[in-house]
């Protein structure tokens, strides 16, 4: 656009520090019916983000030290003054662009809902905007989503990838509970640990476990391969004994969860969550083709099996930081298969939830 | 299976170290027709997963130390023997089920084609097996690669996961190779660095850039953005000049590198991968979307736009070490999208790329 014939009466702002000022007479053409800028006394103020939107679109005119700054000017003026400024424009332009209302907000912007207005309708979602490139803590993200819960707003997170693509996530903490009933404790069935996998002999047993409770995938037509972490669960509720192949004696529950903690560093904490999980009444089976630690169903009915997982639940601990490459992907596969994907860590005795999905905004 | 009224006729098996010792009368009913052990003087010699499938098919039993062992008596007394033995196990049960026949081989197995037989067809794939929790590092997976191309076969990865469901990979040195013409070099456009992306800001370069040669996305209808990565490349042939927004010169390529790796960390071996699929004639976007660095595309034709990416490209360091669930996940999601998964590092001046795909044995 940017016409070289600009109309004479188009509004001029001046830069001033981080924002432009309009005379306040620009008030019922910007905000009044478009909800641009913040009406003060005397003047309207607009961000930077919002003024280089109205240049782009021909609204408004700015200068700076008497002179007028075309787009490209006032960009880079921007760029120099607002850390992200293109990102963040990106993501305001492309929300602008579908319809949505944009104030400033804590996280970068409150987003109003589709047919809301500011002034008569509450926003909806805080927007935090990401490049591709830039790590984020777990806790972080945490801490916006309950700064966001707070103001009973949702936490939505704009990455912009190196092609200025823009992908929305919804971020929410989450809690997970099932309705499986639980395998009757104390039924003392014996398994052995053979390595990094523990096998159960007897068929009955072994039909037990797996068709009514969901453990273990069978090894044929009799015998039941339990993996490590289901066997220090059943170890732990006392409905299996495990024996070590080696010693030729019972192991206590103590030996046996750190000869399991040996076989991989990351098993305790997929430990705890994998316990938190099957003591809600969910039913946890390894999400190897996934790409995560599990997949998990709320109930499955054991005259059917196994079908659809709804979940996908990757345990990591609290000083996680994402990788948002990573994260992208993970995400990405778990939507594919129209699962949530779910991150798990520990803090103190009780396991948290945080759900991340893509949103078309 | 393991009735209790075993046939008297079944032959009787000596456990001997690694082996079982069966007498050289049974070969024609095991090894004439089923391929299993090997013929030697006086005898057919299994191997410890041979011996115990065929315990589990009631074909033999084993005998130590003048007792009979049964099924689990032999897997407990095989583990002890020989590593990995159950995930090894579990992988030949699948295959010998699926129709193949196996035999020993530098990596675990040597397989058969199907309908191929030993002594009259050549093996024709080398499957290694590892449990989901094994990493492996780059170089060991490409040394087998390269031994099994040595010797003309094809290298597969059994992936035994925590629930003993199997995941075959199949696993390949590859060429990147494309069809699409170079733009023009000294071409001097303008464009400027902001922050971590750099945009072109006449109509008439961004146009022949993005339509033509595929570089950057529309900021809107007259401006260009590209990618630092796109940038540099592009600064590299002279195509493009670039202006720091902060200090308002032009800035050298070596000032501009140095830029761009302060960044991002990974820039460099991202950068080394991007300029080789380049100048090979191929069109490289971010594969952000799909969690890889890029996805790439052989030909585009400008006047249809980009449609299928053929590759998702991921560059790594020679001294990387797979972690498998994440392997899982990537390879997964490439082939959820119709796309190869394809990890990229520099040796030398040289890039090698390396193909992972799902197979189905």
């Amino acid at each position: 656009m940017n016409h070289k014939d600009t109309p004479k009466d188009i509004p001029n702002g001046i830069l001033d520090g981080q924002m432009v000022k309009l005379d306040a007479s620009t008030r019922e053409n910007l905000y009044d019916t478009s909800y641009y800028g913040r009406p003060m006394d005397g003047s309207l103020d607009l961000t930077l983000i919002e003024a280089a939107y109205l240049v782009y679109k021909d609204r408004i005119t700015v200068s700076h030290e008497g002179r007028k700054l075309d787009f490209e000017g006032l960009v880079c003026e921007s760029s120099r003054r607002e850390g992200n400024f293109e990102v963040k424009y990106i993501v305001f332009k492309d929300l602008r662009e579908r319809g949505y209302f944009i104030k400033p907000g804590v996280t970068d912007f409150r987003v109003y809902p589709r047919g809301g207005k500011p002034g008569k309708t509450p926003s909806r979602y805080f927007v935090h905007v990401l490049t591709e490139r830039q790590p984020i803590p777990l806790m972080d993200l945490v801490h916006q989503v309950q700064t966001a819960a707070n103001v009973r707003k949702d936490l939505v997170i704009a990455v912009v990838d190196e092609e200025s693509d823009i992908t929305y996530y919804e971020v929410k903490l989450t809690s997970m509970k099932g309705d499986m009933g639980k395998a009757a404790e104390d039924a003392g069935i014996r398994a052995t640990l053979l390595e990094d996998r523990v096998i159960v002999w007897d068929a009955l047993s072994s039909e037990l476990l797996h068709t009514q409770h969901l453990y273990g995938k069978p090894l044929d037509e009799s015998r039941l391969q339990l993996s490590l972490i289901e066997a220090v669960y059943l170890q732990e509720k006392n409905i299996i004994l495990i024996e070590d192949s080696r010693v030729e004696r019972t192991l206590t529950q103590t030996e046996f969860s750190e000869t399991s903690a040996a076989v991989e560093t990351e098993f305790p904490m997929k430990m705890a969550v994998y316990r938190h999980l099957r003591d809600a009444g969910m039913v946890v089976k390894t999400g190897y083709k996934f790409g995560t630690h599990f997949r998990v169903y709320k109930k499955v009915d054991p005259s059917v099996g196994m079908r659809h997982s709804e979940f996908l639940v990757h345990a990591v601990d609290g000083g996680h930081v994402f990788n948002l490459l990573h994260l992208s992907r993970a995400v990405r596969l778990a939507n594919s298969v129209r699962k949530q994907m779910v991150f798990a860590w520990q803090t103190g005795d009780d396991i948290l939830y945080l759900e991340l999905g893509r949103m078309k905004m």
